[in-house]
């Protein structure tokens, strides 16, 4: 790898992958953040870049570089004009999805954090080039090999409510739902690990990423475990790794890695290891996992039903309850949606947040 | 593979390794039994083997076979007589080296369940040629793949002693002893098992079968997980398994594998798992393990002084702490000890005994 270009270099995983890319001499062609410029900014004057796009116009002004581009269109011609064969896509959220169409469609390899890319929009994505950049689907990837798999399992923490009695979920609080057990992440993220909808989108990326609908997941509550792989012959294998992006970004940036990259595991300090099932009761949305593997395009219907109203949680505007009760509101009302092109993705994100509106 | 030679066919690995033969469709050309003439006789009627052979001269008048070959030396006749490029070598105890260093010579293929051969004369073998049927090293194998390791961990069940304090711990009667947690096995191997001696052995066989001394062993007493691997990278994977050979032995004589062998693991009916480390309070022999890895050699003194003492804690001549207070004794005797050559084998092997014996 001579160079890559780094969307969302601002947050912690551009930020890891700057670090690994300096580790591995690896030339950092373009960034693209979304409004952090004070990062930005140290990051141009370090890494250099060739090509720099700020998504939020609103702070284009701060950004100390010639010929910036900017907002999503920006992104967009940032991209075509890079000649680096690998993208690395640590945007958050939906706006995500374009740029990884777009790296795909110029012929990149896709290095991918944005789970919305996969979620929304995996039936256009040509995932033979995508490199996965999070725990439980790169550990799949490090445990795939060449035998055949029967199930491919993938692991949850539970989430900030896991040892909440389920009557009292409902009304659980923004501050009580931010409050995760073992990581500290973006607040959308740490909602969605409490609802499960973080697992249904990596049930959902598995399947594309691994094209089979083969997949559940557990509860392991310490996350040290991030994925395992059943084999048709019996055996199963874990992998086992601290939760730290280096490692799944050092093999997105180098197929073959010398050295290493994070401490390994000390298993007798860990102790022991709990195994729990995802439990309706207590994660409702959890019913529609195999509904999902089998209407894959509902995806978009979830996340935009999900983005609205993790977006009103977290303002206080609704009840933690509200989050699932309008997702299946606006799964039933979707039910059937197929999506045939990738103009659909944006009429039904907002035919989704218009019905919920209503 | 057109045809297999099962030495050892009437014990709990050769009946599994018949039994798995049929349904690949593999011929068995010899049977080598020891004493168990009544399940050899069946045997040579359902398989009819070119070659028979039984190890226990006194019991040949029982084996309803022309030209049966008979001792020690028969099987290595045996050996020579058929064209097999497979050995399955399930005898017991230190009677089954001989006959591995005779495959090996011979250009065949060894698969392995004797640990006494690695232990005693790894050093004479070429490991190349060698596929291991037991859980640890089975389940270190499958996941070796191409990436670099930094250790290879073994587990243990941790024995029948397990949950004694550790002051009782020298008073245990055989009866005590031969209570094995988590399944049934021979008497020998269970109270190896109890005194450690058996991951002692273990250790040696991962040092010779995969080239490295940075090998460990840590307790996980439901002996669902067999095998770790550190990789250099910080990833460790783990080998989750049923304890059941019928999975090496597939896997020894059909190197690819097609549909199920055993079930997978159900980890939520498995609940949860603990590490624990291998005390040398209560087991005292473990400490002895960085010194074989680095004195290989002494395998031979350790395996000859176990033998001796485990008899005769099995016929209630000596209490269980004589075991490894007389194993210490022949280690410090032996200290530096060196084979040089095949025939030292034996002489060395009876120089412990007889040492043990004054």
């Amino acid at each position: 790898m001579q160079s890559i270009v780094v969307l969302g270099s601002t947050g912690s995983i551009g930020v890891n992958t700057l670090k690994i890319a300096k580790k591995f001499g690896i030339k950092v062609e373009g960034i693209v953040a979304n409004s952090n410029t004070t990062l930005l900014n140290q990051q141009i004057e370090k890494f250099q870049p060739k090509y720099v796009a700020i998504a939020n116009e609103k702070k284009k002004d701060a950004v100390k570089f010639d010929s910036l581009f900017v907002g999503s269109g920006g992104i967009i011609e940032l991209l075509h004009h890079c000649q680096s064969p690998l993208v690395v896509n640590a945007m958050v959220g939906y706006s995500g999805v374009m740029p990884s169409i777009e790296c795909l469609k110029l012929g990149k390899r896709l290095a991918l954090a944005n789970k919305e890319s996969l979620v929304v929009a995996g039936k256009f994505l040509d995932c033979t080039q995508i490199h996965p950049i999070d725990s439980e689907h790169f550990g799949l990837w490090y445990l795939m090999g060449e035998k055949k798999f029967s199930k491919l399992y993938i692991t949850a923490s539970g989430g900030a409510l896991r040892d909440w009695d389920v009557a009292k979920m409902k009304d659980a609080r923004v501050e009580d739902v931010l409050r995760h057990p073992n990581w500290s992440m973006g607040q959308k993220i740490t909602v969605d690990s409490a609802t499960m909808v973080n697992k249904l989108f990596e049930v959902l990326e598995a399947k594309w990423l691994f094209n089979t609908d083969k997949i559940d997941a557990l509860i392991e509550e310490k996350s040290i475990i991030h994925a395992l792989i059943e084999f048709e012959d019996g055996s199963t294998t874990a992998h086992i790794a601290d939760v730290d992006m280096k490692l799944p970004i050092a093999y997105a940036l180098n197929q073959k890695i010398e050295g290493q990259i994070l401490k390994p595991i000390d298993l007798l300090k860990v102790g022991s290891l709990k195994f729990k099932s995802i439990e309706e009761q207590k994660y409702p949305l959890w019913k529609m996992k195999d509904y999902l593997l089998q209407n894959p395009d509902m995806g978009l219907v979830l996340n935009a039903a999900n983005d609205m109203m993790v977006e009103k949680f977290l303002n206080k505007e609704v009840s933690f309850e509200a989050i699932y009760k309008n997702i299946d509101k606006a799964i039933e009302k979707f039910d059937g949606f197929i999506l045939n092109s990738l103009s659909d993705i944006e009429l039904c994100n907002s035919a989704v947040r218009n019905f919920l509106l209503t």
